[in-house]
């Protein structure tokens, strides 16, 4: 098969035809597919079963230091699952503080305490005229949505495989004090799978900002979601707080994460990681805001996983469900798109998304008739600021909740009408 | 025993040597006793063990509309678990919204985003030069404490046995645009465990706010917690959201509730309830916070209670145990300080809290002299904004966390104070 770009316009024609019939079949069977959400599958979840029931009793629901978990108390956390955050992301338990069953929320609770108490003493962004903040994109949909929410006006900065183009991030940041912040996924990146490079890691830790309430939102949700086993195929990166203190920032980084995609993508638990300094300053908030998150919840995982190994055991399960659905997926566009010159996608070692890249303006029309045919992909421009991807380019696939079955008939039905669209858009161009 | 006030300074003299005596027998005992916080007793959790493991099977995580509870879904809450709340405070589903396990967090949660984003379309408070609290006193510190973190200007309303001044309260929010709340505990209010008359409850529906963003925190936390069975002794009020509508101010009130002393003061659930505008404007926010609390948790609590009378029931058990420290508590105070003239405190027929009130300039010193003496209790002076009790006379007892034999040695250990300390006081007088 010839690149679309070599053909004139009756094969051109001609091929629409043969497309528009593929696209009709699938049409008339009435498909109900879905590749749109980062969320686990029924098989994944069922690996935790016994989380479930794993307190049962009167006497189960102590915590190592005595505590009752059922009470009130331990206002940041309990001692033995903070040590299981830390031991996740590679940090002390005493930089960790715990929250309820989302990150996000406390990435939101970040950003709103920043608005209204502003960050270790500065002006509260509330006041402040004009709040900015970085955006490598394509990114995490909900990131930008949480920035836009509160007016912050987001600045797009282009990823690349080693992670935000960091000449315009070191730019931008240094010279721009309303620069408040930057949104990054550092390891298998929301939606690239793109993993940041040591070099990377350290430019972002060795920022010099204008402003001195700075903060880099890394987001560490996917840090220990490899889909191999091998050790050489798992992404390893410097460690953030460890960097930044070494660079002299030690209080310039925010680190999130969660068992989200762990053990219940509802009902799991999350993590603010910090210096000391920030810390204190969350754990005030939090004092007014709570006596204090599910301890419960908390245990169930310290017992039921009982250590990094533990989780680590886990992560491999999760693996071997997920990485045929990865490999499904990568293989059904290389055997249907390689050498067309119509799309590029990505094939992460990790993380829980593919990102595909059309030709530049033919992304919401693909979205469009994937949802015609029976398929729900992620709205085209959700991975940009404000929903606005410039080039219209860039759809991001979600592997994971299909079963693999059904996974393999909703990537037919996305390759039919990235097909199908652009054909039509090189018929257009002529 | 004569009052204090009839003793003459040698009696006065020769009490307070006898009470030094007392006090200094107690002393030596070394004892450790809190009374501060309205903790469940052990007892009490230990009653909902049926809870912690209701769900253990893969088979027991769906929703009763076939939602799996341990992926993402349903933001708002399970239907059901929506319903169960709802019927709690007497409202239908739908006028509620369910969050994690601290309704406290829903009420921080619920200023922090009128700061930031103002009311149904208002100025965000952030925006403001003032903002202005009503605060019945004496009160709850940690309401007290959420508007104090924002800068949040409190203004004292004293409490009566009917609910707040109302007087005051309608004058207060009529004149002054600043005044955007007023923070309530309805039923079994704390300390006093007072329950707002119809009266009040109408009044306070028929507010005629000069600002338009002007919103009650009706803080329903004890709605269930009755300490007697009998129907006569179990306080009934309107249910609010009714009577605002009623008076024509239908988005006038956010309500509270949660079961954090029905079923785990720490692994409860949450919920607002209000008008279907501000829900809309509370889910908006929510969508941008989270994408959905702890599901599983509201499945555990709907499978454990099933309905309102499963509640109930369970709320009778409760009260069986925490109703003869109650009576204990005002036995001995009765007993004790009964016809002294210097002191006075509730009987409350609900809710968690009993309060004292000492001779003005006494709170203080008897606290002290407790801790002096192993015991905890609430700061004096927590019951006001700022910590501040302007007669530094109010002390909230808590009678429920220690078992029996404890807190009867408790009270007397207060008693001795209170005794020593008025004495003391006295004697200065003369």
């Amino acid at each position: 098969m010839k690149a679309y770009d070599e053909l004139n316009k009756e094969e051109l024609l001609a091929l629409k035809s043969q497309l528009e019939e593929e696209y009709y079949n699938i049409k008339t069977k009435g498909l109900s597919l879905d590749m749109s959400r980062g969320k686990p599958s029924v098989e994944q979840l069922n690996l935790t079963e016994g989380m479930l029931g794993i307190l049962s009793k009167n006497e189960d629901v102590k915590a190592e230091n005595g505590l009752d978990c059922r009470n009130y108390g331990a206002p940041i956390g309990l001692p033995e699952a903070r040590k299981l955050l830390g031991d996740i992301v590679g940090v002390p338990a005493d930089h960790v503080i715990l929250g309820g069953n989302s990150s996000l929320q406390m990435m939101f609770d970040t950003v709103s305490r920043s608005f209204t108490h502003g960050v270790l003493g500065s002006t509260p962004w509330a006041k402040l005229d004009r709040v900015k903040f970085l955006c490598p994109v394509p990114g995490y949909d909900r990131h930008f949505a949480v920035t836009e929410y509160f007016g912050v006006e987001m600045i797009n900065v282009p990823m690349t495989e080693d992670g935000p183009d960091m000449d315009l991030v070191e730019k931008l940041v240094s010279e721009d004090p309303a620069v408040k912040g930057i949104w990054c996924v550092p390891k298998y990146s929301n939606p690239q799978g793109y993993v940041y490079s040591d070099d990377t890691v350290r430019r972002m830790a060795s920022l010099k900002p204008a402003a001195e309430d700075f903060r880099i939102f890394w987001d560490n949700a996917y840090v220990i979601h490899h889909l191999y086993k091998e050790e050489e195929k798992q992404a390893r990166i410097p460690e953030i707080l460890t960097e930044c203190e070494k660079a002299g920032n030690p209080d310039m980084v925010y680190e999130f994460a969660s068992t989200s995609k762990v053990s219940f993508a509802g009902g799991g638990i999350s993590a603010v990681i910090a210096s000391k300094a920030n810390l204190e300053q969350i754990k005030e908030s939090m004092s007014f805001q709570t006596i204090g998150y599910d301890k419960l919840n908390q245990l169930r995982h310290v017992k039921y996983f009982k250590n990094l190994d533990g989780v680590k055991d886990h992560m491999k399960k999760e693996a071997d469900i997920i990485r045929p659905k990865f490999e499904a997926v990568e293989s059904i566009l290389g055997e249907s798109l390689g050498g067309l010159g119509i799309g590029s996608w990505t094939c992460p070692l990790g993380g829980y998304f593919i990102s595909f890249d059309a030709k530049p303006g033919c992304a919401k029309e693909i979205v469009a008739r994937a949802k015609e045919a029976g398929l729900i992909l992620t709205s085209a421009g959700a991975t940009y600021p404000y929903g606005k991807d410039p080039l219209d380019s860039n759809i991001r696939i979600a592997p994971t909740c299909p079963e693999l079955i059904d996974l393999i008939l909703a990537v037919k039905v996305f390759v039919v009408s990235v097909k199908l669209v652009s054909a039509e858009h090189f018929l257009k161009e002529l």
